[in-house]
């Protein structure tokens, strides 16, 4: 079995590398340059689509344009999976844009070359089957639960982005908004105070992209702006309240 | 030496008994209530009144009362420190309404009951020295240094309430607004998120009497809510930039 990875991003070169661990992998970067990943050769675009499994590691926003380009040349009875950090859209465009014929499994893995430094055993990954054949599922289940040791978590692409836009998306946004402020250690800082630092440290190192493409592709997000919104409004309600109540 | 605490509430019992290692300690408390505090006698608020040096450990809100109906009975040359976590208000309302011969030093023990269950040792207490002779001065600085071995921090109240508004205060908003909504552990939380629900969990389980408290009586607090609103503005901007810009 091939398999294929569309993208050596930071993450499409961590992940390359880590499938080639257990299978056959090669690989196509839209701009070429020098990469030196083991176990991974780098290939055209119409071999890529010979491939037997297809990973997508693109930014949210590119997914439509891999797709198009895709589907006129992807084999008979390929599987396609996608990585990116929503679900609901990519899903939708995987199975509106390929063909009927090839199936297609929606996946996030939720760590990437910092967190999964040291290893990927049990850091989580999501897994939506869309249209793919029962066995075909299990396989996948078992080599990413027993080969690679992940925490497989199956939920519906809709499960994730709601429960992700107040989960993820909610902390990117928080750090986002922290990190605009000119906030450093303090000696007279709190232990919460160090949390409040630690969540701008693990949101505002990764790329403006990805924050962008979390909050604008997640349909959940406007909602989860809303509710922050209230509630914001609601404390300086109270606090007001307090005041004038004196 | 004798040392009154004023209020016995969750802080200033855990105060008294922390002072009762090293001090004759005597408190008072308004409403009468059961105590069992090892070394600590309680008196009438006659007595309390001509203690050598009293600590003030009640709501911000309530050190203008007290001081008021302190300032006829205290004895001359008395030391009066506040215990409060802002620091400008009550300063000021120490020095304007004790008699000019009471001396006065304005602290923050940054931690309680909680916090110092295990010891006080290396925590952090802001110490400004306000009216009150050197040798003074240097008695107390070496007795929270190496009785108590505090890690003391001498800032001015402007100081700490500026640096506070933006580390505890932003801390205590923040976790505030989170609360209200409904965030609990998820499968598929990051790092980032579980740094989140440690936020909530510091701040929200303080009475919301310290919160107000913090948030009105800081007079940085203002600023505060004015920048982090600014930012969040910013973020919301960049987002709607991003989408049209597509």
């Amino acid at each position: 079995m091939k398999i294929g990875i569309y993208g050596l991003g930071r993450f499409g070169s961590f992940w390359a590398s880590l499938m080639a661990k257990r299978f056959d992998v090669i690989a196509y970067n839209r701009t070429k340059r020098e990469f030196d990943l083991k176990g991974v050769t780098l290939c055209s675009f119409e071999e890529l689509c010979q491939a037997d499994v297809i990973f997508l590691c693109v930014a949210i926003s590119s997914v439509r344009g891999v797709l198009e380009k895709m589907a006129p040349l992807i084999k008979n009875g390929a599987l396609v999976m996608d990585t990116c950090s929503v679900k609901v859209m990519p899903a939708r465009q995987m199975m509106e844009i390929l063909p009927p014929d090839v199936q297609c499994i929606a996946t996030h893995p939720m760590f990437g070359p910092d967190s999964g430094r040291n290893g990927v055993r049990s850091l989580p990954l999501v897994f939506s089957p869309l249209r793919c054949d029962e066995k075909r599922i299990a396989f996948w289940l078992k080599c990413f639960r027993e080969s690679f040791e992940l925490d497989v978590i199956e939920m519906t692409p809709e499960e994730h982005d709601r429960e992700a836009a107040f989960t993820q998306g909610i902390t990117h946004f928080i750090g986002r908004v922290l990190g605009e402020l000119d906030l450093s250690h303090s000696t007279i800082g709190t232990t919460g105070y160090r949390s409040l630092l630690e969540i701008i440290e693990q949101t505002c190192n990764d790329p403006m992209q990805l924050f962008y493409d979390l909050q604008r592709f997640n349909p959940y997000t406007h909602d989860m702006h809303l509710k922050l919104n209230e509630s914001l409004n609601d404390v300086l309600a109270k606090l007001d309240q307090a005041e004038t109540g004196e």
